[in-house]
């Protein structure tokens, strides 16, 4: 399966193409421009490949919860090259992504929400398959986490390096390992997609932004 | 000449189809959820004009000064259409929109920038070419225009709405017509494109949003 990604939610821009076992990425660490890079980096990672978009078989994008700005730049390129090269797409949230990174182990991420809040989840990483979603994405105060963790677990995303000191309070610092990787990136995005499948994808016109904020607020979605 | 233009930059999401002489248009009002929407537009008016998009000749787009998110997802839904599509792209700005939708008289339109200011220019329009630009667009606190204006004049757009009575205040009320129009409108940014002529198009990459709000703090931008 032959797989473009991209992920714009965070100050991170990244353009994954993935090929079967082969995957090449591009990203930069960029407050802003994104919806100017993007499409340079979709260019480079094409040609890099020898591959032209319509070579794909579907589209991924990282469909946040992050940067409100960001997630809309993500959306409105992935809806676009999905539909001007009538292509199918997958969207996959920021956390799962960020897990993703990982090959095992518990993962908690974390990405700043402004307004003194932080965006996480909880998953279990395995490297064969999908993480599997222990608490859904929310939106939650760091030094109020409305979940429980028990045992090891590793720590990711600049959700650590912004709130990391309340998020450790209501949790035991022997458990944690905080990993220096801050953004999710699109290589994950891709790598999901392709376990998610082709029956998972969906026209563009369908695509949604993951947002977590107002729900959150009334109701903290844990599933435990 | 085949223009299919995108407006996202107010709550009005409108896409409109040119055709020679011939003109489609949906317009929503909406201010929220223009990324969902705009596409559904897309392929509803390529469904009514029973065209696909790459009979399209050029994708052209508003690219503001506007709502920032609005702004973004234009761009992007547009510049990922035009690069799927193998299109070029012409981007214009909303002022210049909105004075095209006029067909003659001097134009004075006006567009919220929230923080108490207002996005605005001056122009003089004529339905046979494009609106010819006397104050390229600025920002403004309503009750200071950086510019003077002589003669009559249309006041267009929904800053005239909201800012319209400190606007007044530097104005003498004789010289003004307000018109009910509050949004600048994708017909109007194809009809531009027409005018503008495929020589202005250019790759989809390099488009950008006209952003003016830290220009004119420092500098009027006033060439009149």
């Amino acid at each position: 399966m032959r797989i473009l990604a991209i992920d714009t939610v965070t100050e991170a821009c990244s353009v994954a193409l993935l090929d079967g076992q082969d995957i090449l990425q591009e990203i930069e660490i960029a407050p802003k421009g994104h919806s100017t890079r993007v499409l340079q980096m979709v260019e480079d990672i094409l040609s890099r490949s020898q591959y032209r978009l319509g070579d794909m078989d579907v589209l991924a994008v990282d469909t946040g919860p992050g940067s409100f700005t960001g997630v809309r730049i993500g959306l409105g390129v992935a809806q676009g090259l999905a539909y001007g090269a009538n292509l199918p797409v997958i969207g996959v949230n920021s956390m799962e992504t960020l897990a993703a990174s990982l090959d095992s182990g518990q993962v908690f991420p974390a990405i700043d929400a402004r307004m003194k809040q932080v965006y996480c989840g909880l998953y279990q990483s395995r490297g064969s398959s999908r993480p599997v979603e222990r608490v859904q994405p929310v939106v939650a105060n760091p030094g109020e986490l409305p979940f429980e963790i028990e045992g090891a677990f590793y720590g990711i995303g600049n959700g650590w390096r912004i709130h990391g000191e309340a998020m450790g309070s209501s949790l035991d610092p022997c458990d944690a390992t905080i990993l220096e990787q801050s953004y999710p990136e699109a290589k994950s995005v891709a790598r999901i997609a392709a376990f998610a499948g082709l029956e998972s994808a969906m026209d563009p016109m369908f695509l949604e932004a993951t947002y977590v904020r107002n729900r959150v607020v009334n109701e903290p979605s844990v599933r435990n």
